[in-house]
This record gives C-alpha cells, sequence and structure tokens, in this order.
C-alpha cells in the first residue's frame, strides 16, 4: 500500500500521537493532598516568590511548545492551523523520542504577525521553550523576530535553522571528502525562502565568504527593485560579484549547489559546469532538482537529498532534539548563532573519517548518540556565550 | 512533617506532574515516514477537507486545555500567571487519573478580558475543550461567555460549574435525608463571588424557588446601588422577598445554608435559628464558615465542608473529569445547564439508599464508578439537547 494511504489508516488508529500523562501518584487522599490542594499551596507561593523556581517546580523545565499557524505545511501549502496539526504532533514525538524532550502541538488560527506573536507571548509562561514550524515566508522572520524580543525562553524556528544546521554540518564532511575550505568555496543556493535565507546566513556565520542566492526569477543582486526587504537584506551580504542572470549562470564554476527549491530545475549540463568534484544538495521534496544519479553522471563528487531512499539525507530530525535538549539543560534564554555552530559540528563529528565517503557523510537518523552529542556541544557553546542560566 | 512543606520537597523531586509523551512507535525509517513525512500529509490534507476529522486524527477527541491568568489561585489570591501552574499541573493530573482526559495547563500573562479570550481563542484548535481555572470574578464570568460565543468547544470554568454540580449532588442526598423538596426550601448562601453565583444558577435550574445571597455587606437586594452588574442580575431572580439585612436576618427559618465565604462568620446562634433539620455546607477553606462540630450541637442535621479531613467533602473532582469525558466522548459542542444537571444527579445516585447518612451524603473520591458514572448522564443530557455531534 502506499505510504501515504498507509499513514491515514494509521492515524485513525492511533486516535492522537502524542499523550498527556501524569508523573506522579494519585492513588489516595494523601497523595492527593500532596499534587494538589491543600499542599500545592507551597510550590505555588515559591514561585510567586522567585519566579525562575517555575523552571524547577512544574514542567516548564523541559517542554516546548511546536507552533504553527499552518500555512506552509510540509510542500503543502497553506492548508488552515487544524491541517497542520498532524505534522505538529509528529514532530513532537520525534521530540520526545530523539532528545527526551515533552513537546507540547499548537496550532494558531490567524495569519497576522502581531496577533500571533502576542497569543505564543501571552502563554509562554506555561513552557521552556517555543519551536516555530511550517509557517510562510517571510512572515515566519518577522514572528520569530518579534517573539524573540519578547519572551525570556528559547525561540527556534526550525525549518529555518534546523535545516541550516543540518546543511552545514553535511558541508563540513563534504568539504573534507574533496579538500576544500568553508572560506575558499563557492556557493550557489536556489531558493530564497525562510530555509534558503537562514542556510545562507548560517554559512556566513560558519565562515563561508562567497555565495549566490537564487529565487525563482535568477540571481539575487542588489539594487534589485523587485525584491522585498529579507532579500534585499541577503543582497548586501551576499553575491559579492554583482552577478545578474540565471540559476544557471551563477552556478558555472561553483563548488557547492544548494537546492531549497523545485523539482527538476537543476541539468546535467548546470553541474557540469560547476568547479572540480562539486558538491550538490538537492533537497526540494519529493522530487530534487537533480536526481542524484544524473548529477554523479555529470560529475558530481557528493549529493544529498531530503528523501530517506537516498543516501545523505539533509534530515532535521538530527538537529532539533538535540539543540533543544541542551537549550533546556542549561535553561537557555536563547538559541543563538554559536549554539547552532556547535550543533553543526558536533552532528559532523559522528562521521569519522574512517566511515566518511561521498554516500555517508551523516550519521543515521536513529543513531543514538545524536542527541546527547548535539546536546553538550549546544548547552557548552550557551554557556560560554553566556546565554545559559544555570 | 506539614503537608505543605513535604509538598514543596515532592514538586522539586517530580520535577513536574504531568508528561508529554509519544503514543506512536518510532523506531526505524518507515515509523518515521508513516508518523512523519511523507506520511502524514494524507491526514493532513483530510483535515484540510474536513474540518471535523481534526477531532479524529489528532489528539483534539481527548484534549482538554487548563487555563488560568493566576489571579485566584486557590485561597491565595492574585499569585501570578506561572505562580499558578502547579496548581494547573495538578488538575491535569486529576484529570488523567479519574477520567482519563488528557490536560494540558496553560497560564496566560494577562488580566484584560478581552485579550486573554483572543489567545485562547486563537489557540482552541488545538484542543478538544477548555477548563478555565483560579481566574477572578467578575472577569472571569465574561471571559467564559465571551469563549463560548467564539469557540466551537465546550468552555468549562471549573471554579463556578464544578461546584456547583457537587453542592446541587450532595443536596439531592442530604434533603432526601430530612425529608424536603428543593421546590419547597428556603436556601441562603454567604458569597457572591464565581462560585457562589454559579451555584445560585444551577440551584434555580434544579428547581430551588426561594434562593436568598448574601455578600460580606449584607443580604442581596434589588435596587441596591452598590451592586456590580453581576450582582444586578442576581437580585432580580433571587430574594423574592425583597429582604434587606445581614446574614444572620437571611438564616431565619432557612432549611440550607451554603457557604462559599470566610472562616466563622456563622455562630452557633445562626444555626438555631434556622428551620427544623437544617443542612449546612460551610466551605471556606481552610477553615469553615462554622466548625461541623458546633453546627451540629446547634442544630444542624447534615453539615459538608471543603476539607478531606471532616465527613461530606464538597469536592469538585468528584465532577469535572466525568463531565469532560462524556462531552468528549460525543465531541459536544458546549456543557450546558442540562449537562450540568444530570451530573449533579448521577453523582448523588452513587449513594444508595441504605448507605445514605448524616455523614455520607457524597461518594468517595477514590470510588472507581464515578467518572464513567457521571460521563455517561453528561453524554446522554448532550445528546437529547442536540450539542453532541457523534
Amino acid at each position: 500500500m502506499d505510504i501515504r494511504q498507509k499513514s491515514l489508516e494509521k492515524h485513525y488508529e492511533w486516535n492522537g500521537k502524542i499523550e498527556v500523562i501524569s508523573r506522579v501518584p494519585i492513588s489516595n487522599a494523601e497523595d492527593l493532598s500532596l499534587a494538589y490542594t491543600p499542599g500545592v499551596a507551597e510550590p505555588c507561593l515559591e514561585i510567586q516568590k522567585d519566579y525562575d523556581k517555575s523552571f524547577e517546580l512544574t514542567r516548564r523545565n523541559n517542554l516546548v511548545a511546536v507552533v504553527t499557524d499552518g500555512t506552509a505545511v510540509l510542500g503543502l501549502g497553506d492548508i488552515g492551523p487544524e491541517a497542520g496539526m498532524p505534522v505538529m504532533e509528529g514532530k513532537c514525538a520525534l521530540f520526545k523520542e530523539f532528545g527526551d524532550v515533552d513537546a507540547f502541538p499548537i496550532c494558531v488560527r490567524s495569519k497576522d504577525v502581531d496577533e500571533i506573536v502576542n497569543a505564543i507571548y501571552l502563554i509562554s509562561g506555561s513552557f521552556g521553550g517555543i519551536n516555530l514550524e511550517d509557517i510562510a515566508a517571510p512572515r515566519c522572520f518577522e514572528i520569530e523576530k518579534k517573539l524573540k524580543e519578547k519572551c525570556d525562553i528559547p525561540i527556534f524556528h526550525d525549518d529555518q535553522h534546523g535545516t541550516a544546521v543540518i546543511v552545514a554540518a553535511g558541508l563540513i564532511n563534504s568539504l573534507k571528502l574533496v579538500g576544500k575550505k568553508f572560506e575558499d568555496i563557492k556557493v550557489v543556493m536556489n531558493g530564497a525562502g525562510a530555509a534558503g535565507i537562514a542556510i545562507a546566513k548560517h554559512l556566513l556565520n560558519m565562515g563561508v565568504k562567497n555565495i549566490t542566492l537564487c529565487d525563482s526569477k535568477g540571481i539575487i543582486c542588489k539594487g534589485d527593485e523587485r525584491l522585498n526587504a529579507v532579500k534585499r537584506e541577503m543582497a548586501e551580504i551576499t553575491n559579492l560579484e554583482h552577478m545578474t542572470g540565471t540559476l544557471a549562470d551563477a552556478m558555472k564554476g561553483a563548488d557547492v549547489f544548494l537546492g531549497i527549491s523545485a523539482a527538476g530545475c537543476v541539468s546535467e549540463e548546470m553541474v557540469a559546469s560547476m568547479a572540480k568534484d562539486p558538491i550538490l544538495f538537492a533537497m526540494a521534496n519529493p522530487t530534487p532538482e537533480i536526481m542524484p544519479d544524473l548529477a554523479k553522471k555529470a560529475g558530481a563528487a557528493v549529493v544529498g537529498t531530503g528523501r530517506s531512499d537516498f543516501p545523505n539525507q539533509i534530515n532535521n530530525v538530527l538537529a532539533f532534539p538535540g539543540i533543544f535538549r541542551g537549550a533546556l539543560d542549561c535553561r537557555a534564554s536563547d538559541i543563538n548563532e554559536e549554539m547552532k555552530v556547535a550543533a553543526s559540528f558536533a552532528i559532523a563529528s559522528l562521521v569519522s573519517d574512517s566511515e566518511l565517503n561521498a554516500d555517508y557523510i551523516l550519521p543515521e537518523a536513529f543513531d543514538k548518540r545524536i542527541g546527547k552529542t548535539v546536546a553538550e556541544a549546544v548547552k557548552k557553546a550557551a554557556i560560554e556565550t553566556g546565554v545559559a542560566r544555570i
């Protein structure tokens, strides 16, 4: 049976993919008086006296909200808040499985930035962190920025930063294979949505100097009137040679192609026009920008995709559980650039030099070491950058 | 050790009283593709096509938000949203234990009615019901009313309606004992906050004709300029004899006294002035309006309190888990008066005629039959009144 049809049947069976359970015994009157009235008055007063105690005396210490407005769900687009919830519940199940993080799905019935920000801020005292998910660009940037300003807990838009962390991890190892360095490579990206822009910024933070960003109209260049505010900002820090033209123009001589765009937009000729030993992460889903076999035939040294049925899956599940685990463990007030860079290196480090090859640049999703390794690296970076609170 | 001190220690140990777990296996790539991408696209599209499917394909079908603004937490008053969370988590644990309802605690950082209403409405697509908790009067009335207008899921303020349901259940059995009927009795209530007003309305729905409501200033009477809007509304439907005066005046000749007020405001003389075989529910916490032994000495036939260390505890835990269980089981759009009346009779029915005595008018909290019995009665009433959706 088709996987999607089977999934639907399973969803009818499952009756929800998450569940809220009690961690305390309630089987007699004394249990009741400890977990509830009258005993519970004491922890309440303790938090009233010292707000920080809310991270010790309630589940906040391990609890992340997975929040969507349902406007950019998977590749399905704007399907509505409630329709996005199966993805959010799935994400919560992954948080628990891979990071032992309690995650709770919330959908917001609004497309207004300030309304969404205000609703999430108002309930943020119930959580230890906020994971934004499947919110359309450019709204997602503004929501994230405003929430970061207002809230005292980490805000993380996984479609942006989770993807960026994994792409960078994959690049670290791919560059090792071909003997190139971040500071020397020319990177061409197709797709300037939430993920594309976050990847570009993250790679600049990792030391890449030369990035050219394309959208469906071609190369993004300073001075182009049609650009929105976010792309205009990117035009200032990318495309240093002020190139104009098509994706094909941009790809000539490039060392790395990153696609977060659409099926089939890269041809064998375009791959052949790249520099020696080119690296391609063709992440369009379900059909990549170019199929791995074609890219390899045209000379690609390493190919990654978003799919689990090809080698080198660029899979966010390698990142977000460990990142939040690390942030929660040190009660970080933010997930900052340094923490994301640390996560990229931690993930890359799980592929040893002896294992590393063109079909194995990233650890497997079910590698039990990942969550812990990422968490430790992220926590260390949080402490070093002063955002850890314990 | 003092129960409150012990509870505090336990809260440090527990590390949160609720936990979010996964209900699905995630141990290999196929599991991932069913619970998450790419399979999850199908249930998403199914909900997009038919919104009602969100109650089948996500946990909404069993999920209640326990929402507070932290302004009227236990007897502690306005201690702030985060400080109220230990109570909310405790409530969620009770929901699970006594009704198998998944409940998730949410605190809202606002005291503005419209801001609270809007935040809760915006996230209401994530839940199958909303339980409001420990929100100060009169704001709680307005929040409840507006949420009922906006939301398509049941809204229930437990401090009001849960308490009312239990008081009525206790009265049903107490009146049996003394051989009186709802329509004949004179009820005097002290306390016109959220619980008091809800109890009065519920008793009117149960057939009581003669209720006199007092607040800290004395008898509430039509035409009194000092009354707020809510009390003015109550003055129209209670105190039919237009009495004025003190609580002591009101209690003369009354059959029932209900206290949701303050310690020690009822004297033995006041009890002695009541009709034959008076019933007193002195629910002030932790110290009742009059201690049970004194009330009995002065002639009380039945005495209930809010305390677990006296007989006849008026305990909300008998009501809310079963009420929401019943509402969720038939996907009720509302918890209406008929459903609450049904809950009162269902709870009362669990004390058989042979068990019924002045020290046993309500079932024990840990009686395993309660949740199911209440749920069935509530579901039946929902179906009969047309608010059930399955």
